[in-house]
């Protein structure tokens, strides 16, 4: 029997990396003998890039870079088992996570350390790339990124401005004379689920800086710098981002993606679907199994397991998910190749609780819903009887 | 696809009955044209009345009896499917449940309530009687009930003493002679997992006394005055009753029906299988699935889904276990023809909420195992594709 483990991280507890171990070890419980394969899979947010160097048997890179408020973070950036294509997780250069909670900054945070990773990977001779841009605690539009791959965002002096979506304002000209000639021939997989524009009420500003600590003030004001440098790149490019649907991702750099990199903006999870292989591990697979902390029928929640089940729908695999939680509704997922849906909660116990014993509970209920699958799954194959109590 | 459904109550939450009814809309959901037989099952304790006459299609009598303490209670009789087997629950005539809180008094409180009920029964002309006997209050060895069936317990001064078992230190002398003739042409089961002696450290007295509300210095005098009955028993029947097991069960009348009463004790769950007809609906029937509050893997606990699993096991029919709380180590069942254990709770709820709810979740557990389970059932059956979205 072959089975794909294909689970996204649950969050707070496991990696997708330490679920799909926990899936395994209660297959095999299960059935000793069992073919599991595992691809622990990621929605393009957190883990993505973990997922996609483990499901590939890729690599990872540490460099040194200029973290979001400009001091020193060590960064890291994947190579996939192809050899030439680089997954960067922009949160590991510019990230939320890297601050302080009562430091967050959102006129000053800069993507440069983001820029950075892609020189460091340009320097090592890679031409793909894919950006995971969820989780950055920046408003800068990209401006950051830019300057790190050789653009020069220079204002009404002639000077260099400073970091920080703060400074957008103060930008006269976009000089590209020494931009990273490199960036033209490579491809840039950019996997968000951001579709808001660059500014205005629905923009990255008003939506997003809040919860990057911007004050109703500063809102106001990076959506009047966002706009201000909006106006600099169509003098510079002729791209109009103001309303472009992706371009207010990750505080604007979506929008820098879009107008200054050759490339493609896909939902993350198509995009991690796409480089993990998955589809490829299916022929001849009997089973797929998925899951992730919290389920529910809505797509803001369980976009990795629905994901994942429509991949292996499309080759009449069935897939089973596995979640923490299991919400109201989700028997709209068995439109999407969903088999059915379990909780490894097996009593009543407080959450924390939960959490700290999520790797064993995973791995019970895994055994228990295999058991329950297995006995008949080969027509023709043992009885009952002779297979149960191995 | 035929499914026999023989759950025990979820103690607190559902009956069996209901139990039953939420795991076959369960199935229904997953597979509309299930076979689903309901058979509500129960280990001997609360709720085996009710669980056999569903079972049976038999039905209940009301009588009004005296309670435990003197007071008229409406208690109740089941009436099997057979037409000639009743089923007597003592704490419906004589049990903790009739009793406030604060009023416990185990020195005072009769059996001759479940004496009446076997008397309305007897003079309905049946024959043949099922005695459930967990959730007395009384500690009265059965002398009430058999007061109440004509014998006369006789003080030095030829009076009949009182109720309860503080009164049979005074017994000088039982008389059978207007004792009821018709039940030595009945017989009697006695359905009790208890195996305590009547009498001594390990008797009715010291071990079930206290949750009866016995003082230390009750149960001291409670000991004695069963020692002394048992003495007059053995005297009267020469049947001695002190270390027999069994005897002690239900306050000991366990050893009343051991000395006066043609019949047997079996463990409850034996008795209820017997009687249910489960057995009878095995043959043929794809998967068993039974449930109970609490699983684990020592026998204090689920009782009931070991006993049903074991008697589907005889005819390699597998049987699969929802409960409420799953503890640790149940991988024991399997051996027992368990094919897995799965719990009804679907994410990290308090207790109270999941009770409240239990109905709903153990419907929802249920279709998503029987569609993890099914779609290979049928060797030789239409194919994944075929019937998963039906």
């Amino acid at each position: 029997m072959k089975i794909v483990i294909a689970p996204d991280s649950f969050k707070g507890s496991l990696t997708a990396v330490e679920a799909a171990d926990a899936i395994r070890k209660g297959i095999r419980k299960a059935i000793p003998d069992a073919e599991a394969v595992c691809l622990p899979v990621a929605d393009g947010g957190e883990g993505t890039m973990e997922t996609l160097v483990t499901a590939t048997s890729g690599e990872v890179r540490k460099v040194l870079v200029t973290g979001p408020l400009g001091n020193d973070v060590e960064a890291e950036y994947g190579v996939l088992g192809d050899g030439r294509t680089c997954v960067i997780e922009m949160a590991t250069a510019s990230g939320l996570a890297l601050i302080p909670e009562g430091e967050l900054s959102p006129l000053q945070a800069t993507t440069y350390g983001t820029g950075q990773l892609i020189k460091h990977a340009l320097d090592a001779g890679y031409d793909s790339f894919i950006l995971a841009i969820g989780g950055s605690a920046t408003n800068d539009a990209g401006a950051g990124m830019l300057q790190a791959l050789g653009a020069r965002l220079l204002d009404e002096q002639k000077q260099e401005i400073g970091f920080g979506g703060g400074e957008l304002g103060k930008i006269a000209e976009i000089d590209l004379s020494q931009f990273d000639k490199r960036i033209e021939n490579s491809s840039f997989l950019i996997a968000s689920d951001v579709q808001n524009p660059l500014v205005g009420p629905e923009g990255a500003s008003h939506i997003f800086g809040p919860q990057k600590g911007a004050t109703p003030d500063d809102v106001v004001l990076l959506d009047k710098s966002l706009t201000h440098w909006a106006d600099v790149v169509e003098k510079t490019l002729g791209v109009r981002l103001h309303d472009q649907a992706g371009a207010g991702a990750a505080g604007g750099i979506g929008g820098a993606f879009q107008a200054f990199f050759p490339g493609e903006m896909k939902r993350g999870i198509d995009v991690v679907l796409e480089y993990s292989g998955l589809r490829n591990h299916l022929p001849g697979a009997d089973l797929v199994i998925t899951g992730e902390g919290k389920v529910d029928h809505q797509t803001s929640s369980g976009k990795t397991p629905l994901g994942v089940a429509q991949a292996a729908f499309e080759q009449e695999v069935p897939t089973i998910i596995i979640a923490g939680s299991i919400g109201d509704g989700v028997e709209a997922l068995y439109e999407y190749g969903v088999l059915s849906i379990h909780s490894l909660v097996k009593e009543p116990l407080p959450l924390e609780e939960i959490m700290a014993r999520s790797a064993e509970l995973l791995e019970f209920c895994t055994e228990q819903v295999i058991r329950t699958h297995i006995h008949h799954i080969k027509q023709g194959g043992p009885s009952y009887a002779d297979q149960r109590y191995d």
